[in-house]
């Protein structure tokens, strides 16, 4: 193929931009099981869901038929002045490698929450705004996802609380700073300001808290609040198909000069960022009209692809959240305390989870020294100082550069450089001292984890 | 005029980027008067200049014959890692200010080092390497320019010592870290790797040292050390010309849509990014083509072109550099303690002094809460959180287009954005709870600063 010259960053111009979300289920061959209210064990229904999320999101969470979703223009204007993001052809990194390969990467980290979550916090908190409410809750670990929601409240003018795992927010005081510029509400969980954290604290007054924890206090306060509902950045099919326009904008861009992935990379946490990344590309190869590999990278301390179980599982360690079918370490399952950055969920998106199990997608896990070895030599290559969830399809798609080395093919590399890693300075440290250390757990760990998934007969066999 | 519709952010393609550096001194009808040796008060040569800096740098620095200068491949090559960078149109600041006027600000953000200050860092590196230096030392307060710098020796490879303002380092852990993670050596100083270090611990061993230290010890190293040099990251003229590249992508970009500014402001400590940004659109109004106004913003605390003398005086508070003609509140002036951010030098880009003294520039101050409430308002519309010394360009931008507003002009108001504010979150945390305070210095204060002006006959009279 002639191919133009390839600039080192192509940008869209703003006509050129994604006017739709790609709902990729709409092509899947066969869609992911359906949620389950735990009660009943019946699929949720809207009118289940409707007391904890937004309508609008509710209504895209189960739309399973409609493959272009319009992008509202109260959207696109907050869209546009962030996006598009670049898609950076890795001439550097290539010529450091020596590789024949052509290496691009998509970066969703040059806005103020520094990763991807924004693409969905925006379109969250309109729908919130639109449908008339006035403030929304959520829950957030490292920071990032409350963050971006934060900075999408100040936009659209809605109340904002955001529960903090309270170990993180005696970590990282400057996450939440960034959060109160914003003019949200940052509370460390457990609180006494709900129910469930009063008991938490009462049984255990000097617990650092949880996700879980910070989650179940996030659901009570929106379902005991007027006009107050709960957003979650990850895992749920709504996020991920507001997550499509990174891959959209990718292919939009790559078409235009004619370049086809081999292979496309992005690490998996929850999966909204390697979701959104694959999105229109895996509609071609379930619709027969590509090749390209995926690869899903995960930390090998979290390795809920490569080593968890395709079953039905609760979202939360509360088990407050409808069933999910996925592949899970446990609803039980905690990373070791060695675990660097995030990537840290024990499920995974159920939308991945399906095609994983179909086999339209590969998984690898690493550990994290390689991982840091791996941002390391990006940062000093391309100038960008990764995020250390990143730094897992770098490591990967590094690794794939490499082997064409060996073997002199040409391939396409294309992977997700979802953030930076300015807030995860401490983890650099420990790499930079060499106090950094990995983990992998036993198989006598992962069993405590799979403990915790309900045993349901007929359901989870 | 009949424009075009203007997109939120508009990016040059790379066919479209500057190849050249515009050395604006060139335009100028009167030069700036010449730095003079501190021994003879002859004006210094290049061979003055040769031990402590890099010789390509000396040249340009020299130089204020040539309009353009080329822009080597070697350094366009990093350029098109993380330039362009955007020049956003703030529609949603218009619609919150309710401003009849346009306003277009040019982000200097969207790289590691936070800051437009990679821009000359590059190429200060580049020509070491090209000469067959090993190695280079410079000094950093806050920690931008020690980023950057660090960025592009890691990228040229060339090894990096960084004497950091100790109470700095010890303040702001996660700089130095990112400066280790790009290899760098990071000396807190004083440290005991100098003589002059020593003899400063030895008088006060508790001492939290100072930028004058720093610089002190960074071009001590860099003369006793073999192929080792000094680079500095403003103030200088050959930094001034590496920042021209963001005023000519402005004004390009600007040029497409057939936009004239009206206004351009810029912050300005020693005036590198005020400079850079203004450089083409200077040379238009020098050359009787243009009336823009443009005006340089300074922290009231700090304000050496609105309270300031245009003198010869040192650049550093150690009295080793060159005199230097410029605006300056004397080499001994120390900015109160409670000054947040950057922004702290006593004197002026000798090019930006000569332009204000012969009129083509204007200069206001602002008090830092005053600064702060316009960085939160601003990120809280546009979505950027910025820097402090960034915000300080918000802030007299906002007040030109609230005037507009009374008086129902459409002007156009460009302003540098020229970094962020994710590593001065405590001062956005002082500002969050209140106890941010401001201090204008009293005319007495001014006089102790303006006593450290030396007294030369015929010179300074």
């Amino acid at each position: 193929m002639n191919k133009k010259e390839i600039p080192t960053k192509i940008y869209l111009r703003e006509d050129e931009m994604p006017k739709n979300w790609y709902n990729m289920r709409a092509d899947m061959k066969e869609k992911h099981p359906p949620f389950l209210h735990p009660g009943t064990l019946k699929p949720c229904t809207a009118e289940d869901l409707y007391p904890v999320f937004c309508k609008s999101l509710v209504e895209q969470e189960l739309d399973q038929e409609t493959t272009l979703i319009p992008i509202p223009e109260g959207i696109l204007d907050f869209y546009k002045m962030y996006r598009p993001s670049p898609l950076v052809r890795a001439y550097c990194l290539e010529k450091a490698l020596g590789t024949p390969a052509e290496i691009y990467y998509k970066f969703e980290g040059n806005n103020t929450s520094g990763s991807h979550k924004l693409n969905s916090a925006v379109p969250q908190v309109y729908y919130a705004k639109e449908e008339g409410l006035t403030s929304l809750t959520t829950e957030t670990g490292a920071g990032q996802w409350g963050t971006a929601l934060s900075m999408a409240c100040a936009f659209y003018g809605i109340n904002l609380t955001v529960y903090m795992v309270k170990v993180s927010s005696e970590q990282k005081p400057y996450r939440k700073a960034v959060m109160e510029t914003y003019g949200a509400k940052v509370i460390p969980s457990p609180s006494d300001t709900t129910r469930v954290g009063k008991k938490i604290l009462e049984a255990n007054p000097t617990t650092g808290g949880s996700l879980g924890c910070a989650i179940s206090e996030a659901i009570e306060t929106a379902v005991t609040t007027d006009k107050c509902r709960y957003v979650l950045g990850s895992v749920l099919d709504h996020v991920i198909l507001h997550q499509s326009i990174i891959g959209q904008e990718c292919k939009i861009a790559l078409d235009k000069y004619g370049v086809k992935p081999d292979i496309i990379i992005g690490c998996a946490g929850g999966g909204s960022n390697l979701a959104g990344l694959i999105a229109p590309f895996i509609g071609e190869k379930i619709k027969g009209k590509s090749n390209t590999r995926f690869i899903a990278v995960e930390p090998a301390s979290c390795p809920s692809l490569t080593r968890g179980k395709y079953a039905y599982d609760f979202g939360d360690t509360g088990k407050m959240t409808p069933l999910v079918k996925m592949y899970t370490l446990g609803n039980g399952f905690m990373p070791s305390a060695n675990h660097a950055g995030g990537l840290r969920y024990h499920g995974m998106s159920p939308i991945l989870s399906k095609l994983y199990d179909d086999g339209y997608m590969e998984a690898k896990a690493y550990e994290q020294t390689a991982v840091f070895e791996a941002a390391v030599k990006f940062a000093r290559t391309e100038g960008i100082l990764p995020a250390p969830e990143s730094s897992h399809a770098i490591k990967a798609a590094m690794d794939e550069a490499l082997e064409c080395k060996k073997t002199g093919e040409k391939k396409v590399i294309l992977f997700g450089l979802s953030g930076t890693g300015y807030f995860d300075l401490s983890a650099y440290m420990a790499y930079n001292k060499k106090t950094m250390t990995d983990y992998i757990p036993t198989d006598a760990d992962l069993e405590q984890g799979f403990a915790s998934i309900p045993r349901i007969p007929g359901i989870n066999d």
